[in-house]
């Protein structure tokens, strides 16, 4: 119980001589005392004796309760083991962390990273759509369409390690879960990244790594559509209009004057992007990648990119700034295949959207993907996973439960269920189950509904 | 920093009177002393006073340290921001788990559930397997088999609310990307539950009602599978045998000497186990539901079961026990239906498995689903979500741990990478990058693996 977190500390000495008892200090004192003073000393003596007895028990306790703290006199059995729980995880998360094979040989050294060498994603590939057109037509059994649709890999991930914060973990769940939804009644793959591919492109950058990898490895994937681990799917019929993109390579959430008249450090948003499995694809990445290895390179590429985008704050190079300077200063070259999207919210940034779930419920419905009813709600800056977010935890925290209910009641819908709020778990039933539940299929199942589009537009 | 999470306490009066400064005690004291007594009597007044002042001087000491603790006045910052965003979570979890729509007329009261009304999962439908039949006639964009395989729906899911333990929502998160992982390889649908859809049926029950509104919801799909959120795949290739089953309603992990002649309550496993949707498998749910409604009835029911079952302790009534129960005493009805499954490892328990990876990767292949490289491993009793396992806490973390980097070689060996040990994140590139990728996938491609053994058995 509280026994093994009671380890009392030595009491300070506060001066020898000092009676520690009532007894003490009256018998011992009070004989003295009456020997030979006035009655009045006597008192005076007594009463100075009683106080520093008091004082005395007082300083005591005190330095118990610097030491246990009184309320933990009476520690409850699941406190110890809490307690436990939390040094076992902790000292097996430490394990793992540290846990590398002894026998490799190739464990490698810390290397220094060479800033003239330039940095390469991989061997030069120069005739990628020849090889994946050869591939698929030897692969029928692959096709790159399904269903009349392009075929789509969403791609998203966290890192290998547990949060920072524990929340954290509990909302990448709940991330997802929400993802897993969007793309089952969509007919989208997903791979869900923990690795880490390159150590030189961690962190942000480590999306580029992953996304060639993926391309090389899936010719039958025509769309690899990066989403960032803290945006969430809130419209769940809406559904991406790929035959507006024929002309194009690359499909990113930004705005045309943001880029090229001011050259903002926002102009588009990499948390939420497509990209064609294709060799341009290959060629922009591997232009893109020079400014990510960490180290001084990332540092320098940083200082360039503040002095030349609008509003950038001085910190290392992120690969969203590095998108957009190579954007700016390769116009020519890249610009007539990137599509700056905003008719929609491939990336919604959520400060101007969460605090409006309740009224777009009221008005509008799902399908738009608009202002109206967001396609993605992103938490930019929220960092639920670490430590240091832009917004206060509270904010972000009842935010992002909020999106995963504004979400999940369109996914519930079906089921005939829906979130008794937008903030709590419980969920109420909304429509009484019949003998013939499949009337009910026929009216609300999203993916008829996505069919019947899908059909009457090829 | 540190101001705002410091609140003085009102200091503890120690008695009036007391001086609190040396110059009050010494100076005031002093000359009050001085005026009319002895020299021997003044130095020992004195000495008294100094005692009195250093004894209140040390008294506010530990008042201050009880309150704030010595060790912080010098605390860092991480500290008190980490404490910071460990209350503001707290806060806001609080206020998530006690959110409720005040503004819904049918928020129920706690219902009082009457034993001697028997439960159902839902209204009695007696003709399920016509309905489906006739709606998918009607829907051929929705056939119930896929490129030659019978449609499965992977079903599992995990609480709403934050584990109890962190470290469970890492895990829980690491399961869910393995199921992704798996799926995505075999062409199977995922559905994440995190929603109570009955409350009566709580807990491990909440499978019951999950597969039942899944059935009637998605005709389309030929088998329900649910599997245990702390179940994972350790087999990428292997690929139940639907057609073994072409004769049964419900495929799950058994053994039927443990069934039929021990009445053993692990007779078999629910963690894992097939459904298919038809109108068998809905009466059967029918006739397991009515131990499971929390309260009197699930705890009278638990002492049937351990008064029947051999080797159950006494608990109220789980799923597993129910059922094994169920097919004992109504062994006629349901028996010839039910294939128990042990030629793989549909479940396979943990602790017998992990420490023998090693030993699997030196010696076999995936591709087996047995012993020798198990499917599925199961790390039932480990409950990383809650507090209280039935095993140390250290040792399921780490098999946990191993059977995710188990499993994640075979899915990363397509892309050329794997883990250093099975502990630990980090990954090494086991093969160089080439600029013809696609002769890689052409050999290690799972899909292409089981895309062949679809063709050759067809």
């Amino acid at each position: 119980m509280g026994q093994d977190s009671f380890t009392p500390q030595k009491r300070p000495s506060i001066g020898g001589g000092l009676p520690t008892t009532i007894n003490a200090a009256a018998g011992g004192g009070r004989a003295r005392v009456l020997a030979g003073m006035p009655r009045g000393r006597q008192i005076h003596k007594t009463f100075n004796n009683i106080k520093i007895t008091l004082l005395c028990g007082f300083v005591t306790i005190l330095v118990l309760r610097g030491t246990i703290g009184v309320g933990n006199l009476g520690s409850s059995e699941a406190e110890a083991v809490n307690q436990n729980l939390i040094e076992e995880t902790n000292r097996i998360l430490a394990e793992i962390r540290s846990d590398s094979d002894p026998t490799d040989p190739d464990e490698p050294l810390e290397t220094e990273i060479n800033p003239n060498v330039t940095y390469t994603l991989g061997p030069k590939i120069s005739d990628w759509d020849q090889q994946r057109k050869v591939w698929l037509s030897k692969n029928p059994e692959f096709p790159t369409f399904v269903n009349g649709k392009a075929r789509i890999l969403l791609v998203t991930g966290s890192p290998p390690s547990p949060c920072d914060n524990a929340i954290g973990d509990h909302y990448l769940l709940k991330a997802i879960k929400n993802k897993i939804d969007y793309c089952r009644l969509h007919g989208i793959e997903i791979v869900y990244n923990m690795a880490h591919l390159d150590r030189e492109l961690a962190g942000y950058w480590a999306k580029l790594p992953l996304i060639r990898r993926l391309m090389l490895s899936h010719p039958e994937v025509e769309w690899i559509w990066w989403m960032d681990s803290d945006a969430f799917f809130t419209d769940m019929v809406f559904e991406i209009p790929l035959s507006k993109y024929d002309k194009y390579n690359l499909v990113v959430h930004g705005y045309p004057d943001l880029m090229f008249e001011q050259n903002s450090w926002i102009a588009l948003n990499t948390g939420s992007f497509l990209f064609r499995n294709c060799q341009w694809s290959l060629d922009l990445l591997d232009a893109w990648a020079p400014m990510g290895p960490k180290g001084p390179i990332r540092e320098e590429a940083g200082k360039i990119l503040t002095a030349n985008l609008k509003g950038r704050q001085a910190f290392e190079a992120d690969d969203q700034s590095a998108l957009i300077y190579l954007l700016l200063s390769q116009k020519e070259t890249w610009m007539d295949k990137v599509f700056l999207e905003n008719q929609y919210y491939l990336h919604g940034y959520w400060a101007g959207l969460v605090d409006r779930y309740e009224e777009m419920m009221e008005k509008y419905h799902p399908g738009l993907g608009d202002e109206r009813w967001p396609f993605v709600t992103h938490f930019v800056g929220c960092k639920p996973c670490g430590s240091y977010g832009d917004y206060p935890v509270e904010r972000c925290l009842r935010s992002m439960q909020r999106a995963f209910n504004f979400a999940d009641n369109q996914v519930l819908k079906l089921y005939g269920f829906k979130h008794r709020g937008l903030l709590g778990p419980n969920i109420k039933r909304i429509r009484n189950e019949t003998v013939t539940p499949l009337e009910i299929v026929d009216q609300l199942d999203i993916r008829r509904s996505v069919q019947w589009k899908t059909e009457s537009w090829s």
